[in-house]
C-alpha cells in the first residue's frame, strides 16, 4: 500500500493512493504517525479491499509530507563512494550521522525558500526510510528490515557554505533551514519495494543532475538501521534519509540554486517531488 | 517560578515546585510542553499565591526531565574557550552545531547505561536553555532572550570513541545513546535566572571535575538563540545545551566512567543532579 497525507500545511488528512484518486484513512487513523505505523496494516487492506474507504478525489489536493513530524530526522553522509569523491572525500569505512530538525519536513511540492544571503543552496536525492518498530541495539543486519514500515522519496536541501565553511565541521546547521526537507509524495509499504535496486534522480530546470542507483550505496537499508540501533534509539515514524549519490552542486559541476528555479527529485516506485525556489 | 515534572517515566505529572513540597498543576496543564510554556504563566501565579494547587509531599518522589520531549536538543560545542583547549581545538569564531535525538531526555537522577563495551563515556555539564515562543530569523541578539522559557540543569553525556573516533568527524553520533541526556530536576522561568553570572560543577565519585561559571561562554545564551534562529526554527519546548566548561574526561586528566560510578552536576540555582552508572 501507499499512504499520504493531503490538504492544508499542518491539517493534513491521511489516505490510502490508489490507481487515480485518493481513498480516506480518517475513519481508521488520525494521522500517518509512529503509532499508526507501529501497527499491522491488515486492517487498513481489509477495509480497502471492501470499498470501506471513502473516495477523496486528487485535483487541487495540496500534497503533504507522507508522515506526520517524526520525533527524529537522522541522516547518513558520504553514502555513495562518488558522491564522496565529488565532496572531496574518502568513502567512509563506517556510517557518517547527522542529524536535521524534524520541523525542516515539508511536502514534495511546496515551495521552497532559499535562506537568506545564500549562495550554495544544493539538492540531494535520497531514499528515505520510515521506521515500524522501536529499533534498538538490534543483533544483526538480518533483522534490521523488519523494523522499517516503508520507504519514501526525500530531497535532503544543504546550505554548502553554512554546512562546511561557518559550521566548524558539524553539518547540522546547514542543514536544518525552514522547508528543507521535503518528503514524500508518499510512504510505500516496506513489501511494495525492494531498497537495493531503485534508480534515484534529480534535475534542475529540466537539466539533468543526479542518477544513480541505490545499489551503489556504501552501507545499504539493512546496514543503516543495524548500525544506528547500536548508538541510538529508533522510534517508529522517524525518518533516515540514506545519503545521496553524486550530481549535486557541490561538485563544483553545476550552480547552486537560485530564486525561480525548479528542482525535480524523483526514485523508482516512490514518485516525484517538484520544488520551486524562491 | 520552578516548574518540575514528577512520577514513573513516561508518566509524569507537572508540579510547581515550592519550598519542602510540590504544588500539582495538573488541573492547568497536562504537561510541562511547548503549548504550555508558549503561553503566560500569570494564571499559574495567580492559582499558587491563592492556593489553589493540592499539595504534593516530595519523599518518594521520582524527578523526571522538567519539560516533555523537545522537537529538538540541540547542543552548542566547544563554547567555553578552556574546554576548547583541552579538546585539541581552538576556540570557534561561530557557533558549533550538533543534535541530539530528544528520546535521549532523562530524569536528572536516572541510572545511567554506559554504552556496551563502551571504555569512553564521559560527562558534560551545561546551561539547558528552553525556548518559550517560535523563534526565526530573529533581528538581534538584543530581542532573544524575550524567546527564552527558562534554564535547567544538563548533563550532555557522550561517549568519545562514538562521537570522534568512529564518527568521521560528525559528533551526534556519539551523543544519542539511551538516557543520555538527563534534564532537571526543575526549569527555573527566565525571570528567575541572570545566565551570564552562574556557577557550574561536576564531580565523579565526589571528586570535583568541572568547575566555572557562564560567564566563561564564548557565546552567551542570547547570542546562541540569535544565531540558530538564522539557520533553523526554534519551536516552543525545545531544548538548547549551551557547551560544557573544561575538567572532562576527554581532556586526558581523569578516567572515563565505569560502571558503578556516581557523577553529580550542579548549577547556581538550578539544583542538583546525581547519576549511577551501571
Amino acid at each position: 500500500m501507499k499512504f499520504a497525507r493531503i490538504g492544508a500545511a499542518g491539517r493534513e488528512r491521511p489516505v490510502v493512493v490508489a490507481e487515480d484518486h485518493y481513498l480516506d484513512l480518517s475513519a481508521l487513523t488520525d494521522d500517518i504517525d509512529g503509532t499508526f505505523l507501529s501497527q499491522s496494516q491488515d486492517r487498513v487492506a481489509a477495509a480497502v479491499r471492501a470499498g470501506e474507504l471513502p473516495r477523496v478525489e486528487r485535483a487541487g489536493q495540496r500534497i503533504g509530507a507522507p508522515i506526520a513530524r517524526p520525533s527524529a530526522v537522522i541522516c547518513v553522509g558520504m553514502n555513495y563512494a562518488a558522491h564522496a569523491a565529488e565532496s572531496g572525500a574518502l568513502p567512509p569505512d563506517d556510517l557518517v550521522v547527522f542529524l536535521k530538525t524534524p520541523n525542516t519536513v515539508a511536502g514534495p511540492d511546496d515551495d521552497v525558500t532559499i535562506p537568506p544571503g545564500s549562495v550554495k543552496t544544493d539538492w540531494e536525492v535520497e531514499l528515505g526510510v520510515v521506521i515500524g518498530r522501536r529499533a534498538s541495539y538490534l543483533d544483526s543486519p538480518d533483522e534490521a528490515l523488519s523494523y522499517v514500515a516503508g520507504y519514501t522519496l526525500v530531497n535532503d536541501l544543504s546550505e554548502r557554505e553554512w554546512q562546511i565553511e561557518r559550521s566548524g565541521g558539524q553539518w547540522s546547521k546547514g542543514k536544518s533551514f525552514p522547508g528543507f526537507s521535503p518528503v514524500g509524495p508518499w510512504l510505500a509499504t516496506a513489501d511494495e519495494i525492494d531498497p537495493t535496486e531503485l534508480r534515484l534522480r534529480s534535475s534542475v530546470n529540466g537539466e539533468p543532475r543526479q542518477d544513480s542507483h541505490t545499489s551503489d550505496m556504501i552501507f545499504g537499508v539493512a546496514q543503516i538501521v543495524w548500525r544506528l540501533s547500536q548508538f541510538l534509539v529508533l522510534e517508529p515514524g522517524d525518518l533516515i534519509m540514506t545519503g545521496t549519490p553524486e550530481g549535486v552542486a557541490l561538485s563544483g559541476r553545476f550552480p547552486y540554486l537560485r530564486p525561480g528555479d525548479v528542482v525535480e527529485v524523483e526514485i523508482d516506485g516512490l514518485g516525484r517531488q517538484r520544488q520551486v525556489t524562491r
